[in-house]
């Protein structure tokens, strides 16, 4: 398996200036579980109530999933899936990308697979066949508190059979950047996909990112997701809590030395606080772009991912591509939905971050 | 046929103040089109090349829906459908509301459910069973164009089918008003049953409402809309431009002048510029209530009339009750969907509207 590192830039392109990607290669491929948001206002009672953990995805099976929608107020379908949101950010941005997940031939499939291509997004499935209450696409149930936290329960439905299957080669020859969920770490079969995965990348010089999803993707994998950045990774995207959990630290500048010393390229975000960019030049930290009202913090990571994948593929310098990233994520909590409203080039225009 | 005038008060119950309606009674029963909305950003171009007209409801088929969505951008799903936004409006100021409409046992059938109960409508449909592609829901596809306008594209499926079989007895013989759809006047099926519930509201001492829904509607069955007014209703909803088309008049004025012969209760409405009143001691001019950037004017008609039927079942008068009309509208223009997302009831007190 290829050794990537510092040394090494992640995308092949920016190493070579003015020369620009060839015209057909994607910036970002995203594999991720495909999934529909089904979003709801909520108190914090409610979630207490229904035993989930604010601010937390966990995954539910039918039934679970079945009764928290009876409790929820009247909600707002939109596509989602951390790995879909970052795929249509960076399209959004007016970069290829291609994404590559499963769904089921019923409505929410249908409605996934229209809304990731209508934002130029590439997106081939093979439908499973549905039946309905049985063999569904995967969804989100996401209940937005009045503080803009978003508290989230996912039956994967048909996403957890994601395999080996649903890999695209010619997409995943033809990248910059091949990025990884880790939420789908999770399953089996997506597992051995995105070994996969990582190898057809490395063959193609492409660089590989990770996110590490969520704290409880990083306590049930910590082992694996360190192994991974030993060789695996060229870039790894986590937030403060989710970092500290990986490197077994307690302090937040620990965890920042802690992944130094892996030589990867990492973006650790912070919320408010922005984000800190470790790269072989030592740390960099990024303020947080000016946002608003705060409506709703569903898909802050996924574009924040999108910003900084867009920026490293086009040109941005690391510090840049993490400004981008936060000029992504203030778009998307602006408003009720993971996917961006605003036409987000232009913002980045406006932050000076492109001619 | 029983017949009321103004002499008849509307709401049996403002007319014996202090005694207030039996605990069990509702305020409003409303049937209509069961749709959810496929809501998605459009240009005015958008509009001309799928052969729209702006500011319009077109009924398409399967196939024409089809086509119309695939030309779409990334949609987002909400429970729509005209008297259904009323009734979730009434409900959310408070009041006590049912609806009366056809879904099948779909994913968008069992969403339009889960939203109406999940707002407080007493909603208990018997589901057609659904065959993907075929047997569908209702569903509306609203493009927004940046001025704020809505156009709609209805593909009413099972919706089509509603008939006196989806009547609900133990809803029409106990409330105050039973409001109809114009829309539901294409439909046959949907005719009868509304002939049917007119009787059974007169028969139990309720009062029925109307609103011509859409200038197509008007010019489709202006002639049927005239000869309502003449014993059947009690109450007329319509804007400026349906108003003069159904009395075939060129001025607003002279349109206020046909409806206050009718001797029908009538709230007509002007956008910006509020509504008129036409009761039986003249016509009174309601200013439209404050609203900040107006951003989808999707519902905007549906939650006047849910305001408006609110008040006067709930002891405000006519003038009173326009007024609320007005505040209900301008929350849900101030937002995308077309139901209401801030508190109605705290937006009635603030205005002044109940203690």
């Amino acid at each position: 398996m290829p050794s990537h590192s510092h040394d090494d830039p992640p995308t092949p392109d920016t190493s070579a200036p003015g020369a620009g990607p060839p015209a057909n290669r994607l910036d970002v491929v995203c594999l991720g579980n495909a999934l529909v948001d089904v979003l709801a206002s909520a108190k914090d009672a409610d979630l207490m109530e229904l035993d989930l953990v604010k601010g937390t995805m966990a995954l539910v099976d039918h039934e679970r999933s079945a009764a928290i929608y009876d409790r929820m107020g009247a909600t707002t379908e939109a596509s989602g899936g951390s790995a879909a949101n970052t795929a249509a950010g960076v399209a959004a941005l007016g970069g290829r990308a291609a994404f590559l997940g499963r769904v089921a031939d019923d409505l929410f499939g249908q409605a996934f697979t229209h809304d990731i291509r209508s934002i130029g997004v590439a997106f081939d499935p093979i439908p499973t066949a549905a039946v309905p209450g049985k063999v569904v696409s995967g969804h989100c149930l996401v209940l937005v508190t009045e503080d803009a936290e978003r508290t989230m329960a996912t039956h994967l439905g048909v996403a957890s059979e994601f395999g080996a299957v649903d890999l695209h080669d010619g997409h995943l020859t033809s990248t910059q950047v091949v990025y990884l969920e880790g939420y789908l770490w999770e399953q089996g079969p997506a597992k051995a996909a995105m070994r996969e995965a990582i190898e057809t990348a490395h063959l193609n010089d492409a660089a590989v990112a990770l996110t590490v999803s969520d704290p409880f993707c990083v306590q049930n994998h910590k082992a694996e997701f360190l192994e991974l950045l030993n060789g695996d990774l060229e870039l790894l995207f986590a937030n403060e809590e989710e970092a500290m959990m990986l490197f077994g630290v307690s302090s937040f500048d620990a965890a920042v030395d802690a992944v130094a010393e892996t030589g990867v390229l990492a973006v650790l975000t912070r919320g408010a606080q922005g984000s800190v960019v470790v790269t072989a030049g030592g740390p960099l930290a990024v303020p947080a772009a000016p946002v608003g009202a705060v409506v709703d913090t569903t898909g802050a990571g996924d574009l924040f991912a999108a910003g900084f994948l867009y920026g490293i593929t086009n040109g941005l310098s690391p510090e840049d591509a993490a400004r981008l990233g936060g000029v992504c994520a203030a778009e998307v909590i602006s408003h009720v939905g993971a996917r961006p409203l605003a036409d987000l080039r232009a913002l980045a225009v406006e932050a000076g971050l492109f001619g």
